[in-house]
């Protein structure tokens, strides 16, 4: 197959989306000099539109440098194509004469894909290569961007810990996160003895309760004398609503195309302002909504999570002269190795963290849940006990 | 002087305030072997409580490795002491026999050792060595922990920007600083191109008014389909009130023991993207608080920043067996040097960011801003440029 590839990159973005779109394109000019490959920008979008970058034009110096840098180099979108929009698509590809689709992105993406191949009766490969920081592809041991997106938030609890044991009181950092707790979870992989912040985790995976987390607070400022708390934007109360839904009227709620509640932001920090204030007040406490800071950071793009996304490009490009599928990262004999697997294994599906990642009766990570981060998330600094 | 040498920490601790106690303990070592180092914890009120930590027990290894960890590793404090607190910390001061006292923070810092000073009559040396990420201390072209604030800062808004490229929309990120611009104005720090984010800066030396910032993100958001901005949390409307004061009821306003509105946080969030909802109806919005994060980022300590610190600490050490002052660091024949200034020029005193460092018209840097903020924070990364 010298052929035509398409390649496009879906969803959130991350520190390191761009080097599956290298190793794609690098592994395609190597096994076929003469293939035509082309980006759509901003998804399938850019098939719908018939807008695309020809790779042609694009030195490997340039490919080399967009590589190692974050975001969606082709753009991205938030489409998610029902039948007659996939229909449009694959017109598009096949007015294209094309071979492969390679689609990088997370589950919303695998799904896409899979309308697509199920429209297309096995004429074009279409290929899902995994990315998001959400960590939340099932079939996955891990996905690219989570190790990078989790550095940042390991090496930003461990300084906030630092700050808040020179100068006393509750911290609540709010992390992406809307159905997956691991990346809040990484939080806590660089703690490193009994004490360290931060102290309490929460995931979307439990149910919150505001006095419960009061208490739990209360105890830890007790213990400790301070309070590191991370938390997930997606934390969802007993009854299943998001806390930003508990607290926030709903005339004030403000919801997306899909009609999901924005969830980070102002509304939620000052939820948790408002009730550590009620519940302890006088205590200093202070939220900050860490927001887009770990997406894409370009000051912590992980080598090994670098390397992976790159592979598994690469791996997507040799899989689409064979067929459709997903890309799945395994934790196979101590390595991680990508693997094909059905798109419908993925498709729209979510992946939780184990509930044994959690201990049972306190909101922190358990042994198990600390074995998984520090295989993935491996200290990356030596830090001097504070006198304090 | 052999002697007995008292060290302390105070204010908002930064990610190199560590070096200048480092810095200090070593030249002590060098120039007086036999002198005892003690170290209060947090700030003079380890002084006043009798409460010191003995550095003849600390480990040059040890040290080394608190040199290279972020916040105050003796605990800070965030007391401004009157005439009877300074009187309490002199004695306790002169129980010890102390020939020097050196004190590293801010402004507030600066202005209790000129109390104490002024008190002791020439008995002891009182010395103030520079720190702030807020970098508005007067006297000093810039403050230790300054650059590697702003290298957190520069690298978030260039990541954010390329995130923004990927997935279009409205962001504003919420940069400490409260009366100084500075480390609001390092998020442009690391543009490279016209038309790179972020578009627009809002600083606390410069009127800000809400209808004004909806038509910058409108214009921006013509110009380039996305538009990022920098803003201080100490931003004032033109009557002088704080932008959460102007917003927010006077009755949910939250004040420090000093009566100073908390700036950061949920309101403010929430002020802007109230703001942006009702002036930019139906247009993808986020916003962020950075909060804590650049503050002691263990991810983007400077190496520069980290020197500079540690030789300001060493340098107080010296001058302290000469007499009382703040420790300044000037630009010199294209170099960082420290000299010892009189305490009352700095202490209490608020550093604005030069009037020329905005462009007069628009919400933005001038090339003079720029090539202040060039020199201090050079470009760390090579950017691929994006294909959207």
């Amino acid at each position: 197959m010298a052929g035509t590839f398409v390649i496009a990159q879906g969803g959130g973005p991350t520190a390191v989306i761009n080097r599956t779109l290298a190793g794609a394109v690098a592994e395609i000019r190597k096994q076929h000099p003469g293939a035509r490959i082309l980006g759509a920008r901003h998804g399938v979008r850019g098939i719908r539109d018939g807008n695309y970058v020809d790779f042609a034009d694009v030195s490997s110096e340039r490919l080399g440098l967009i590589a190692a840098t974050p975001s969606a180099a082709l753009g991205s979108t938030r489409d998610k194509p029902d039948a007659a929009y996939c229909e449009v698509v694959l017109k598009g590809l096949q007015a294209l004469g094309a071979d492969a689709f390679i689609y990088i992105g997370g589950n919303d993406t695998a799904g896409t894909q899979q309308i697509l191949a199920d429209a297309a009766g096995g004429k074009i490969a279409f290929v899902h290569a995994p990315k998001t920081i959400d960590n939340d592809l099932v079939e996955n041991d891990h996905t690219p961007g989570f190790i990078s997106a989790g550095e940042f938030v390991a090496g930003a609890f461990l300084s906030v810990d630092l700050d808040f044991r020179a100068l006393p009181g509750i911290y609540v950092g709010i992390v992406m996160g809307r159905h997956a707790g691991f990346l809040t979870a990484a939080a806590a992989a660089w703690r490193d003895e009994e004490g360290d912040g931060p102290h309490l985790l929460y995931v979307p995976e439990r149910p919150f309760s505001v006095p419960r987390f009061i208490d739990d607070v209360r105890a830890t400022l007790g213990r400790h004398g301070r309070c590191i708390v991370a938390v997930s934007e997606g934390v969802t109360s007993e009854d299943g609503r998001s806390l930003v839904e508990s607290l926030v009227p709903e005339d004030r709620l403000e919801r997306d195309a899909h009609g999901n509640v924005k969830l980070s932001g102002g509304d939620l920090g000052l939820a948790f302002e408002h009730a550590l204030r009620d519940g302890l007040p006088g205590t200093r406490a202070r939220v900050d909504t860490l927001g887009y800071m770990p997406r894409g950071n370009i000051a912590t793009i992980n080598p090994t999570d670098a390397q992976e996304a790159f592979d598994a490009g690469a791996f997507a490009a040799d899989a689409a002269t064979r067929g459709s599928g997903s890309v799945a990262l395994r934790h196979e004999g101590g390595k991680t190795v990508p693997r094909l697997v059905p798109l419908g294994n993925v498709a729209g599906k979510t992946r939780h963290m184990p509930e044994n990642f959690m201990k049972p009766d306190v909101n922190d990570i358990s042994s198990a849940g600390m074995a998984y981060l520090e295989r993935l998330i491996p200290r990356k600094y030596k830090v001097g006990r504070p006198f304090v």
